[in-house]
């Protein structure tokens, strides 16, 4: 091609993240028709692959043209009815947003929101588990807003002894093939999340699971579903078709997306790196970057009790030290090439700044983005005159 | 980049369409932060530009991750309200789904169904609405499954005359940036499309634009929308904030898309061709291969009297000649590397097939692309025998 890739800044915030050059390549596919014979097992494989990243061999996979947002929007229109009543752990801005959504399309959310910087409490799940009867939990897995990461495998644990009826619905967004996840064996009924934070892809795609136990919720359900482009009834026939090497069709695939997601899901699956390595790699970085910072005598956002479990190993929320701000650090940081995220959590948004470090920014070591962020922000530290 | 372009056929159905490789590359951009300043006008122009290929501007356009379909979820939760009476103009297949759409939120659609290959009649359009009060009426500019092309200008003219209340949206997926349209002065108030047909874009874009009648219907509207992902009310701001060069957040945009869309856009408003001499280009190009395919003996879906001022510019829905089928036809013409799509019109997508011609395959009138398609077509008819 005739053209020079555009010099970009190191993005360093938890996602979009950096995408590989071939992944990027994969998104400048020339035009194929969503029915062609070329497309079909490439759109058949991605959905496969997709179960082996949430370890669900059984499960459906779906994938359409959106953001991590609309798979909310399918949880309440597919999975609950009007009426039902969900259990919303919430753990920032995220948990809070799918609470709003649930409750435009009727369900009646109740949030049992864990204090800032820390993750839910199980006893406090046992506990609202047994004062109500809930159709639905949702977890979220990762809160972006401020990295708090949840223990899913506890959680449902949990609500298996407790309200085994209880649908379980995972937020992956922010934790899909940067955090270990195992659908099946923990019993979760629906991973909803996206294409541009873990899973290593330009944003575009509402990519999420359903358990048999979720289809046969839809299946039974009182209601029809109040959605027609998120309607599973419409998209798992495609799903079905693709991966079985025909064409079906609602609505148009995005099918550069496609590729891009097939090459990604590829060296995720498939390449030189395994999934157990990737999570340990994310967590080794994980490690890397909060030491890193304490060490610049920074300190996480997390309450300090859950500083080492009850964190992100994709991102890392760090408050800015006294006296300083955004200001202070940011603009900075993006002079030296490097971007971060502002804080998110509308309680202290202003307090801290946000780093992402999800895929091919730590599985690559040679990329050395980690060191490189650090060395960048003890500079500008520097610059500030902090030092601890 | 150490990349080098797969070959590929040439994508000649009504969508996708070839896509420009200025454009592709920019679907290939670096990661960026939806939230940069180096994003944020690329994003605001893109608005810009909407507005002026659809020629209004005072309406608020609508870009998010997504397909045409959304749009049509976008009309029935934002625009309309469960119960209210809706005329649907159906011209094929897509016609059909709009109504399935528009029932599934509580609408209730009456279809008005012209025979298959003839546009809406105007006298049947008229009487309907003075038959009963409707809150609105869907045209579909052009429908993909027939090419039959409605007249929106008319029409409106109608709707007009007879029940000016009654709002008007066009389905304009595989007309806009292809046909004419003058939204502001024939006073449509929705428009929706997507990224992959006239626009010139890879799929994987909801694209819409709402009149300030639109605007107000929402603000007036007696019950929530039941949509949260299409919600309009969280998506404006957005649109505003990135127009006005700040960042707002409800979903992360396709930022990569986004890019794409931008380039596209810029050719199509800001390119040596300018958007008349691009319609002209569509027309001539559309009476090359009408005329070039009854020179060889094939007749149009279109019924007789349609088939100059009621059928597409971007696309052209030939019947088989007699004795022969899709099997006859496609698989020889992906043989010789153009891929032409099948019939779609349930009553008989297997009596003929569909040839795209959008975007920069006649824009760009070096490529040839339609001569192209006309000899290849003429060499597969006499390979099977067939002379006029």
């Amino acid at each position: 091609m005739p053209f020079q890739q555009e010099p970009h800044k190191l993005l360093m915030i938890p996602g979009p993240i950096e995408v590989a050059d071939d992944v990027l390549f994969a998104n400048a596919h020339p035009s194929v028709a969503h029915t062609s014979p070329q497309f079909v097992p490439v759109f058949g494989e991605a959905i496969k692959m997709i179960r082996e990243v949430v370890d669900a061999p059984s499960a459906q996979p779906i994938v359409i043209a959106g953001s991590g947002t609309l798979g909310w929007d399918m949880a309440a229109t597919n999975l609950l009815e009007p009426g039902d009543e969900v259990l919303v752990l919430t753990t920032g801005y995220f948990g809070d947003s799918f609470a709003d959504c649930l409750a435009t399309y009727g369900a009646k959310p109740t949030k049992l929101t864990a204090p800032v910087g820390a993750p839910s409490s199980l006893d406090e799940v046992a506990q609202a588990l047994r004062s109500k009867s809930y159709k639905a939990i949702t977890i979220t897995h990762v809160d972006t807003s401020t990295g708090v990461l949840n223990d899913p495998e506890s959680i449902c644990r949990v609500v298996k002894e407790v309200s085994p009826d209880t649908l379980i619905i995972l937020d992956g967004v922010c934790s899909v093939a940067s955090e270990e996840i195992h659908m099946d064996a923990w019993g979760i009924d629906y991973v909803l999340f996206a294409s541009q934070k873990g899973i290593g892809c330009p944003p575009g795609l509402s990519l999420s699971v359903a358990s048999e136990r979720a289809m046969r919720t839809l299946e039974t359900r009182k209601t029809p579903p109040a959605t027609f482009f998120g309607s599973w009834k419409r998209w798992v026939p495609v799903m079905q078709a693709y991966e079985s090497g025909n064409v079906a069709y609602f609505a148009t695939p995005p099918v550069q997306l496609i590729y891009a997601l097939h090459a990604s899901l590829k060296t995720i699956t498939k390449g030189s790196v395994s999934l157990a390595e990737r999570y340990q790699r994310h967590k080794d970085a994980s490690k890397q970057v909060k030491e890193g910072i304490e060490a610049l005598g920074l300190e996480q956002l997390a309450v300090p009790e859950a500083r080492t479990t009850g964190v992100a190993n994709g991102m890392t929320a760090v408050r800015y030290p006294p006296g300083m701000g955004a200001a202070d650090i940011l603009p900075k940081m993006a002079e030296r090439g490097v971007v971060f995220g502002a804080g998110l959590h509308k309680a202290c948004k202003d307090e801290y700044f946000r780093i992402g470090h999800m895929g091919v920014s730590v599985v690559d070591k040679e990329r050395n983005d980690i060191s490189t962020i650090l060395h960048h922000l003890a500079e500008v530290l520097k610059e500030n005159g902090f030092s601890k």
